[in-house]
């Protein structure tokens, strides 16, 4: 078999449907957030082969990444620990700075205990392949809109599985009520869905899940740092933590740097600790991430200030799209989805954005959102400027018309 | 169904099996590797609450954690792009940094073009679930000690898998004389395998690939740094490097960082890129981390006097336990492995070297090794001096002997 040329045909495939990705590559300015330095911009459409631009479509919901306090743990841990970590969790690979982050992740959530892992993908993945993996018997119900790297670990643990209907209670209560009583039950689903940026409702949820007497795993990466008491996420925000069996979150969104965790109760950490394969056999984060991250979350607990500046900020950019008529998807939360619904139309847009307006909004296609709602994914932060907001809002307002996209009214 | 007493019920099976894992707090001293300080020194068998160790079981081979030139490039990152890296890498995630390491790695194994990944799991797990499930028909045929991230991203693919005698070519050639000519092939193996320390005859593995046209998977994660023209591993030492489909390695052992890569043509890695879920939805390494990696693999590029210092320390390793009549696995690489053969007396052994001599070397035991094959997994490195060397043999001959354990002729 000839398996580059089974390659190079998929990746010609993936072109003629306009979704072949170019990555941009960006050089982030410290301290300086949002603004950046593309270095391959005529590969986006630029007419020079570098571009400054203002990030619209970052993770780094709140700019943490750039944060003194931040950037000083990791350079402290770096002189202190070292680069890596040498090693596995159990061989040799844990310092205290994995400990305490581990701790200050349960604080956070009110919970037990904490376990870091190396990416939100991990710890979705492991935790739930791991555990409705081991559980005899135990029938996943997964929600319609949960993350890839939920639905991986999922079909990872062979488990038997069934999707309800995204953010519907009354189709999980249905499900639930057909399967037999003393099966183990596994409730999985999101708080903010990152693509559409709905929220779910999760007491409702974990009202329909403990009349069946079953497990709830919340994902709450787009969520923590941004919403609730201390940035604790929906969960805290709406009083039900304490409902939700296992709360999984990220460091690399609103806490800015990377890696990803879970939260519960010590037996259940222990056991994801002591079972999981894609913990157990996978080199510890660096020292200096942990610690970065620890301070990131510390900074977080009481930036209150922060968080409501962050939906200022949001509202604003929903309602200057407004006056410009470009619609976008209403939600409760900080992203602001406007769907296009051509991958190549999409992709123009975002370069037309780049080039003239130098604003930097990648555009979304399949497989991350279904065909047919291809879309630009704006996430203001707080450390956007009203000026910035209005330059956006007038840049794509242009873009909209020129491409005679549907107005809303 | 009560899932925490169902955890601690597994709990306890571990804990009486031998196999419950506390892990070793350490605090490596930056610029002392391979010094540490224990913080849970009680835990691990000690009198007192904290032990001054010398470590003997990292995998940061060559101390490159710990590398003056690693340290400041990391430190230079931080300054002046920030902590993380703010999204995947198809999501304004992809700095300078991404573009430049992905080059040196193709650059080291002489391959047009590398891919990164967040860690070794996830490049081996991502890689191999995405070509094994994707390529239609495909076959795994799989070293029998192969990594669990490699085994459990073959399962993940549900391609149909055969299991090979542990570095056997000629059961490797028995098994594929038997499948369909045209069925598409894929052979998994790695070069130095982590628990034994033997190397696989990648030239007679490749011989019998190339004779039923099948792709090769090697994984160096323990040789990457190590061995070969500069360090580009055991596949280029033995001038088979371009016989291999695909090379996958590790950032975190011996350059001394975190993170995982593949290289290979550029027409494989880019459709990796682009179908692989492990690869697209999940946060780009930070570029501290990218930019530590780069300065690495540079570092050790022209460090063949490192490499030979690190394979004297480990020579010296081997005669010094052979004189105290401590046996151990006979094998070409840079890992030495003690096998005590019982999950309780390992424990105990590494407990009475950690309390008695300052020696850390974790147990190993099940799932990373086989029951009844619990060992002492030690690792030299060229930042142990010889009198370590002497200190480390007489301690482990000493309680080997009050262990009354099997002596060597």
């Amino acid at each position: 078999m000839d398996h580059e040329a089974f390659f190079r045909r998929q990746l010609d495939r993936l072109r003629a449907e306009g979704n072949y990705r170019v990555f941009a590559e960006l050089e982030r300015h410290a301290g300086d957030f949002p603004r950046a330095t593309l270095l391959n911009a005529r590969d986006h459409g630029a007419q020079s082969d570098t571009r400054e631009v203002t990030i619209w479509c970052s993770n780094d919901y709140l700019g943490m990444g750039q944060n003194p306090s931040v950037l000083a743990a990791m350079h402290e841990a770096i002189d202190r620990l070292g680069a890596g970590a040498g090693g596995t969790r159990n061989i040799s690979g844990t310092s205290s700075q994995h400990v305490l982050l581990e701790q200050e992740l349960a604080r956070l959530h009110g919970k037990e205990a904490g376990l870091l892992f190396g990416s939100g993908y991990m710890s979705n993945w492991a935790t739930l392949g791991t555990i409705a993996a081991r559980v005899p018997g135990c029938i996943v119900l997964s929600d319609a809109g949960n993350h890839a790297s939920m639905i991986e670990g999922i079909r990872h643990s062979r488990a038997e599985r069934q999707i309800f209907a995204h953010n519907d209670p009354r189709d999980l209560e249905r499900r639930l009520d057909d399967l037999p009583p003393d099966a183990p039950k596994f409730v999985v689903f999101e708080s903010v869905y990152s693509m559409d940026g709905d929220i779910a409702p999760i007491a409702e949820l974990c009202d329909v899940a403990e009349r069946h007497d079953a497990m709830t795993y919340l994902d709450e990466v787009h969520a923590v740092g941004l919403y609730g008491p201390h940035g604790a996420g929906i969960a805290a925000r709406d009083g039900v933590a304490d409902r939700i069996t296992i709360i999984e979150g990220t460091l690399a969104k609103g806490f800015g740097i990377v890696g990803g965790y879970i939260a519960g109760s010590a037996a259940m950490c222990d056991y994801v600790r002591s079972f999981a394969s894609g913990y157990i056999f996978t080199t510890a984060p660096p020292p200096a991430l942990t610690a970065g991250a620890i301070a990131s979350i510390r900074a977080l607990r009481d930036a209150d200030d922060l968080r409501a500046l962050h939906q200022l900020r949001v509202s604003q950019v929903r309602r200057a799209l407004e006056r410009e008529g470009v619609p976008h998807l209403d939600n409760p939360s900080h992203i602001v989805p406007v769907i296009v619904g051509d991958p190549v139309a999409t992709r123009m847009m975002s370069e037309r954005l780049l080039s003239r307006h130098g604003i930097y909004v990648q555009p979304i296609n399949y497989p991350t959102v279904p065909r047919g709602s291809e879309r630009l994914r704006l996430t203001p932060t707080p450390l956007h400027s009203e000026a910035d907001v209005a330059h956006l809002a007038s840049a794509v307002g242009e873009e909209w018309a020129s491409f005679k996209l549907q107005r809303s009214a």
